[in-house]
């Protein structure tokens, strides 16, 4: 208890709940973190698919950065229109399973879930990646510092931090301020570079390869947007107008991002920057324009802290996603609880144990872990827009063909985008996310089937009690005479009349001392021996119980346990734990009551 | 249940418990298994210490062997006179602690124990190493081999297979017939071999060191002498007259082993082998005199046997010793017990387990695992002889004087050895076991203070039972108005007049929704209300308990508990086990009393 108390604090009484408001420049602190942090990656894994195709592949990184851009805009604009309809907060699972039916809603609650874990490794390695290109004495500890950031995030989530606007204000401005120095620097600087051509594409490739190559590349450089979709989850923490500060700061977001993601792609181009497996292009970009100086860690520090800010807001998402998922019956049900400190303690501990296994099993290598990581973001950008688009035709309401189309765009654009990542990343590793989704769905279909056959079964206008108590037995199972078994008959003759206890003999000189005992202590009970041919106290005892119940038709047993409670838990390992696998046992028979009496001992 | 099943066979019963009773001829292959393969180490061990210390020192072997020869006179004889004065088994443990008191007895049992496990190390690795001599290519797999060779004498253990004598007398036999026919083909080549000087000593060493060195090699090859005292503990075996018969053995025993040892001591300083870390000295000798052919693999084979087999003894030789301890009180009660097939199945587990730690922490490696094996063996030949000496001044009878120096005389050699290997090996890994002696005596002395504290406090004769039933309330805590409740309240109502029900209010509204349905489905119970600032569901009840209880100077309370139980395991998980903690929590309140009333969900 005490080690809890000092990492998590004491608990926070159910009052104190109450909700914050955020403006739009705090707001877009808060929710932006996530998508802009991006930029720190999404570069860099466009470049790497394109130098192991060739040098002469590497002049595709802009015309794909625009590609990726475009996306951006489209995307923004169909989720400013869920904001607008979606007030209470239009996360995936919720668009997707008003609109297009439960399976939809799962299918998109499965792909966010594996997606925040995703933001939580990929954000802190990438985090740890943006240290260890500044000191890089510390490479050969990234795992070590990704699990240590981890669990430094996971404790202060279970103390139930507020989202508070300020912490995250600093740092994610910070960030902004940085990248955008670098490029406004780096364009001065640019004329001093010389221009180097790009050499020719080698035709070594078949054209259809090339295009392979391409869309790989440009499926890597799509988890720039990871996160887009944060203003969309949170309208409710705005000050109102709510739907309408959120659209403003989701737009200012969408313009940011796409800023900052051109703008170091078209750098990283100019001053033909090439991806290293020790240090970051983001780090090789600040060295070239700014050299070792104040600014040059100046952004390393500030990527650091937005990417663990993003890895941050995923144990906001996971927790709350899950709840959600857990009060409409398809994930268990402790899932639903806010702990001690109105966290909801058990989401974030899953997400952290997930996210540690991922980060440990791919060595805190961001590289190895983006090919899972853009199809479950894509998956659920579909879902949600085309649960818009179905929105829109039931609901019509005013000029709903263009939003209807604005958002059937996006579904379209981002479905072929899925399609596109899927396929091109299949092999490295998107085949596991592909793989469980649909695991994941049928794990929360079985879960509501369950819950629901419960809610029937258990339902008081439904059936008759199993039990009548036309007739009330006490059995008592004794291993000897002593005091805890004296306890046990007083406790038996106080709840019925029919009382007897039960010896399973093992050595019958023992029982022979045992019965004369009887005649002075017994206080009347009868006493029933039984045979164990084969040493076991258990199974002739329930054979035993279970010919008691049959000889009445309507009737309850109670077996009265005696038992001792030692002072030490290690005392338990020095006692045979019968009494346990009898309650065990017994809780599966019908009809059958099991009562522990305990006696306490003071030493 | 079915994998146990096909593992260890179906149970045995009680009424098959018999004692088989051998010959001579059975008793010696029965017993002398780990004493006799101990040849086929102690000679290695010797020249390894010397070869490491310089060429000069190789020619020591010889006497050092002599004086283990010596050694194992002694002891034997010391030992024959403990057969004829316990006939009915005279275990180091229980001579010393019929003679010495319960440390002496503790600390010979824990030395014991400690033995027995080392014996199964020792035996395996040094078995292995008799397999991968043979057949090199094996060697890169020491640890595996290691490991399935235990997994299997375990599960042959567990299913409980007769200490049979034809299984042991075949291997046995077929060692002892191999080295005397290694030991005699080799003495006739003896004229072929031509004969080497032995380098003089070059005084490189301190005349202290040299001595210091050869009592290492002797300390090393006192690990030939493990396993003497195996007929002593089993005398009960022999045919009547059980003493005589075996005494008789032990004598046959101690002159094969002497015979052996010496045997292939000589032959392996006249043949000039030295050790190699990849194949056995007993395997280069039978190399050297029989080249690769059949009889060379038969006596590898048969190595490999009787290793197997010595291991073997000690799942006989642990498991009850470890009983008889536990009866006595000093260990867990649970090693007192005999399992589905007869065995102590505990005992050889835990066995099992232990070893196979050892081998695997020791990668298999017979050298590094010998430093730790002979401490203990010697620990108990002294505490055994020095408990003889002790019983014959107490007993005296016939002859007593001459008996009691024979004793002394063992009992002294066998302290002078202990000292010695202690010392010798003490940094290569003799002090784990000195550590770990004390800490196993202590443990057993803890154990068997608790035991007795227990049956003092649980004595029928002793005090009064702690709760007086002057008063029976019933409380039932319900999580809301379902079937299980109605059940429960059932059930409370046929045990007592007093009962009422018990809700923690999370969320007012639901609250009041319950009150009402309780208006109409209570059965008259009154319903408590209790507020739970923190969302704690077990505080505010705990305390409501302590509160009834309090305001009852001499009652008992019952807190009946509605439960249901689900037909699949995994539907345990999907529901708060808050009734489990409830009931952890009573169990430590005085005068409260647990009871389970199940509702069986049918799917």
């Amino acid at each position: 208890m005490s080690i809890k108390t000092f990492l998590i604090g004491s608990p926070i009484e159910s009052v104190k709940e109450k909700h914050e408001r955020v403006s739009k420049f705090t707001g877009l602190a808060v929710f932006s973190s996530d998508a802009l942090s991006s930029v720190a990656y999404a570069t860099e894994e466009i470049l790497i698919v394109l130098v192991l195709a060739g040098s002469g592949m590497i002049h595709f990184s802009i015309p794909i950065s625009i590609g990726i851009t475009t996306l951006i805009a489209i995307v923004a604009i169909s989720y400013f229109q869920t904001i607008h309809e979606y007030p209470s907060g239009g996360g995936a699972y919720i668009v997707a399973k008003d609109n297009l039916g439960d399976n939809a809603g799962l299918a998109a609650g499965s792909a966010l879930l594996i997606d925040y874990v995703l933001t939580v490794s990929v954000s802190i390695s990438s985090g740890v990646a943006a240290v260890t290109s500044a000191l890089p004495f510390l490479h050969d500890y990234t795992v070590v510092l990704c699990v240590a950031s981890l669990l430094i995030i996971t404790v202060i989530n279970l103390r139930g931090v507020k989202e508070s606007g300020k912490i995250f204000s600093l740092p994610t401005y910070a960030f902004i301020f940085a990248i955008f120095v670098l490029i406004g620097f780096g364009s001065m600087r640019l004329s001093s570079i010389p221009h180097i051509e790009h050499p020719k594409v080698v035709q070594t490739y078949s054209s259809v390869m090339m295009i392979f190559i391409v869309m790989r590349a440009f499926a890597s450089g799509c988890t720039a947007m990871t996160g887009i979709e944060a203003v969309s989850n949170g309208i409710r923490a705005f000050r109102p107008p709510e739907s309408r500060n959120a659209g403003i700061t989701l737009t200012w977001m969408a313009v940011i991002l796409g800023i900052m993601f051109m703008g170091i792609s078209l750098l990283t181009d100019r001053f033909h920057i090439m991806p290293s497996e020790t240090e970051t292009i983001l780090s090789q970009l600040a060295k070239a324009i700014f050299a070792e100086g104040f600014f040059y860690y100046f952004i390393q520090g500030t990527t650091f802290l937005i990417l663990i800010l993003a890895a941050n807001t995923s144990f906001a998402d996971f927790p709350r996603l899950s709840s959600i998922m857990a009060q409409d019956g398809f994930l268990p049900r402790q899932l639903a609880n806010r702990g001690d400190k109105l966290v909801f303690s058990n989401g974030v501990i899953i997400l952290s144990v997930v996210s540690a296994v991922l980060m440990v099993a791919f060595s805190g290598d961001t590289h190895e872990l983006i090919p899972l990581y853009a199809v479950g973001v894509f998956l659920s950008f579909t879902l949600s827009q085309s649960g818009m688009v179905m929105h829109w035709r039931k609901n019509k309401g005013k000029g709903w063909v263009k939003h209807l189309i604005i958002n059937a765009t996006g579904a379209a654009t981002t479905a072929v985008v899925s399609v596109v990542i899927a396929g091109t990343k299949f092999i490295h590793g998107a085949w596991m996310v592909i793989i469980a989704i649909p695991i994941i769905m049928l794990i929360t279909k079985k879960i509501s089937r369950h819950y629901k056959s419960v809610s029937r079964q258990l339902s008081i206008d439904n059936a008759e009690p199993e039990v009548e108590y036309v007739h009330h037995s006490v059995i008592i199972p004794i291993s000897g005479l002593q005091m805890a078994v004296l306890n046990a008959i007083k406790y038996a003759k106080a709840i019925s009349d029919d009382v007897s206890a039960v010896y399973v003999c093992l050595d019958p000189a023992v029982t022979m001392k045992l019965k004369i005992q009887w005649e002075k202590y017994g206080m009347g009970v009868p006493l029933v021996i039984l045979e164990s041919p084969f040493r076991s106290i258990v199974e002739p005892l329930m054979d035993y119980i279970d010919d008691v119940r049959n000889s009445y038709q309507k009737g309850v047993i109670t077996v009265v346990l005696p038992e001792f409670v030692p002072m030490k838990w290690w005392h338990h390992l020095l006692h045979n734990q019968t009494a346990i696998f009898i309650k065990g046992i017994i809780l599966f028979k019908q009809g059958v009551v099991s009562t522990s009496v305990p006696l306490h001992l003071r030493d």
